[in-house]
């Protein structure tokens, strides 16, 4: 049996509905979707594209499994001919994407699909399923990166990130977007990111003691124990960590590496433990806080100065609760060559295969971006890339060490005012005068079509 | 390989570092843990508990793979005395928890493990995301159900719904809360769930013309079309569905379902569209609706009367909008027959293995729930009940009929004020006596110890 996130089945069942529609009426000729992003959440500036990687795997891989034709044949809504045309249904089409990593704004396609629509419609699903997270969870992960101005982030989201596939994937979008490590322990296999991890209160409960906890866990990892100072009385374990702390290094030549709080006023308690740590002469022993964080709480706690030299930011990334999901649509723009859009209340898109072009001040710095269509002649660097072609990608990805880089290098390329955490003027993204026009060519088609199709139908019923 | 939702190493690191110490100081007696919400979000008057069979399958199933201890040798932080000890790591634990379906307060557990330390310890992370995830969207969900007062429930999440597993647990929390089907097609080959599915807005434009695409798909679709009719104008398409309805009857002896609108103002809109198909002699098609909607939408558009028969929801139910993540945790609440609890600032819980006994008046309504240990004589139904032992399931688990029945009862027996949308008072939990005063002796009993605990310390350290 095939993973269930690796099953066709794992999609709307109306994307098998309109292949059975199609089929019965043999359209299949060459659609183009495009994903992108209607418009940025509340308070959001910019976004971190993400997903790629396991979108390509997903594409690469899509078939129908014995498992899943024969649930179709079971359900009995399915023509036996289309369920058949399913056992070599394949992705054999084209993918031109942004590379993960790249800042995107609002209208801005991160994807284009060009395939046969029945493949170009089927992986709608999915394909927004995995895109649609990463980005949240880069988007949100990247703020914190500004917020800690260089201070250690570790993602300790997992027991909350919605599901198994929220755990790993949010490990990744994180470490993507600028985070040191995760603890989920899986992320280091799977994606090849640092792990970290320390104990829970549960550790220091079950033993008779507070110092009998820290000494266990000390002399456990050598050099590489961070001891959990909150369970009872902070600043009290803090006191007890100094003479710990010199009698581990006297008697084993071991040293505590840091200590970490975990609730209460995190900025008063990291100063009062700093100072006790300090004046015990245990100046190397760090501070790390967690409990709660997100952007905001990191940037108070760096802006007031607090003793801290890492964070843990669990739940409030890994489900971005303040914004736990964008208003992303993947559309059809172009069917046999016609360019399409629609046009309902709020939910319009541009026409036809597009393109993003980026221009850049001599600075380096970002100046606009304009959206034209994909065949336009305009400056600029065109943020679409090829990526897979029939069905095949044409390179290997990159590592996610060069996406870090691109993420750093973005974000130090915004306006400064981008970089903010609150909303800000939004940046340039103009659009081309050609798009423009053939968006409204394009509506004028329709309604002519529109009228002569109800003209067709009165008639019919007169 | 075994899939990756089902890796040992889908976990925090730290439980696996606080299980090499355990395993170093040999410290493996029964521990009690309790799952429970610390308070509830804002706006919300109760929890419908889900997740428990996933749970259940996660528990008999844990074991290190040889993948999992190849990286545990790798990763050079690890004994290999322990690692080799996880060869043979299973649960063989007790579980005791509250049906699914139950609703549930704060402060309450809705699972007890009683298991060796490292066991107990060690199933952390995976547990509480399994049951944090279905929890948050049964909870929401309940309340569209509430909202939606017999109106038919759709869940269209499946595309914004953070990563694969999300998509398809969240079908079934929705289902079990009681949406009446998903659209995510896997569901119904997984779970049994009722699937549904109608046409995308790309269906529409990539035909000739609406009325060629809505003739295709009730083509296809015999007596179980459902048209899709805001691409363009909602009302063009609702007055060209008259005649082609009529067409399909006379010619085909076909059916149209109902309409979905997806955009604009939906009870405006739905008021319109019901005019038109009435007065056209189709008043057996049904209007659905979907688009943003949440709780608060659909009981907007039922207190204005909106003729709407059934409402398809996504994301917001899918990621929990407005609350995507609950305060819960799991804890240690007794190790080696001693009751035990942190007092961390705003974390504080009570000590020792609890029961929940809920009380219920004459006529069925519920009264109030006692918290009281779990040897304690008082009166009530415990709502935990015993699940597994030594690691077996000791029944099959309820049909998802069955948790459905639950819930719709209990939702019935609250008291009206808490099925309102807003918060309200709360419901009255009450601490027993006994739990009461074994907190203060936990407590005594710590900070005895701490102050032994200093004093040898500090005269270690002179």
């Amino acid at each position: 049996m095939q993973r269930y996130s690796e099953r066709a089945l794992l999609t709307d069942l109306y994307e098998v509905t309109m292949l059975q529609a199609y089929y019965l009426r043999r359209m299949n000729q060459t659609a183009v979707f495009e994903l992108f992003v209607r418009r940025l959440p509340d308070g959001r500036n910019f976004l971190v594209a993400a997903g790629l990687a396991q979108l390509i795997d997903y594409l690469e891989s899509l078939r129908f499994g014995e498992d899943d034709l024969a649930w179709l044949r079971e359900c009995g809504r399915f023509d036996p001919g289309f369920i058949a045309s399913l056992n070599d249904f394949r992705f054999t089409g084209d993918l031109d994407a942004v590379p993960e990593g790249t800042v995107m704004f609002a209208d801005e396609p991160v994807l284009r699909i060009r395939a046969p629509l029945r493949e170009a419609q089927f992986i709608e699903s999915r394909l927004v399923n995995l895109i649609h997270y990463q980005t949240v969870v880069a988007s949100k992960a990247a703020r914190c990166v500004i917020a800690a101005q260089g201070r250690t982030l570790v993602d300790f989201g997992l027991r909350r990130a919605h599901g198994a596939e929220a755990g790993l994937l949010s490990a990744r979008a994180s470490y993507l977007a600028g985070f040191d490590s995760t603890a989920t322990a899986l992320a280091a296999p799977l994606f090849g990111i640092p792990v970290a991890g320390t104990m829970a209160h549960s550790f220091v409960q079950a033993h008779a003691s507070e110092a009998d906890a820290y000494a266990a866990f000390a002399q456990a990892f050598p050099d590489n124990a961070t001891l959990l100072i909150d369970t009872y009385d902070t600043i009290a374990a803090a006191r007890m960590v100094v003479p710990l702390a010199h009698w581990l290094w006297e008697e084993e030549r071991t040293r505590i590496k840091a200590v970490r709080i975990d609730s209460g006023d995190l900025g008063a308690l990291a100063s009062a433990v700093r100072g006790i740590l300090d004046a015990g002469g245990c100046p190397d022993i760090g501070i790390f806080a967690s409990g709660n964080l997100d952007e905001f709480a990191i940037a108070a706690l760096v802006a007031q100065g607090a003793p801290i030299d890492g964070f843990g930011v669990g739940t409030r990334m890994n489900t971005s609760s303040d914004a736990p999901y964008l208003d992303c649509a993947y559309k059809l723009v172009e069917y046999d060559h016609r360019p399409l859009r629609k046009r309902s209340a709020g939910k319009a898109f541009w026409p036809g295969a597009k393109q993003v072009l980026r221009r850049a001040r001599s600075d380096g710095g970002l100046q606009e971006d304009v959206l034209a269509l994909a065949d336009e002649d305009q400056p600029g660097d065109g943020l679409l890339q090829p990526v897979m072609r029939a069905g095949k990608p044409l390179a290997a990805g990159p590592a996610l060490s060069g996406i870090r880089a691109r993420v750093r290098a973005q974000i130090a390329a915004l306006p400064p005012a981008l970089r903010l955490l609150k909303a800000t003027q939004p940046y340039p993204v103009r659009v081309s005068e050609k798009l423009q026009r053939l968006a409204g060519e394009v509506d004028a088609a329709q309604e002519r079509q529109a009228a002569m199709d109800q003209a067709r139908w009165e008639q019919d019923a007169e």
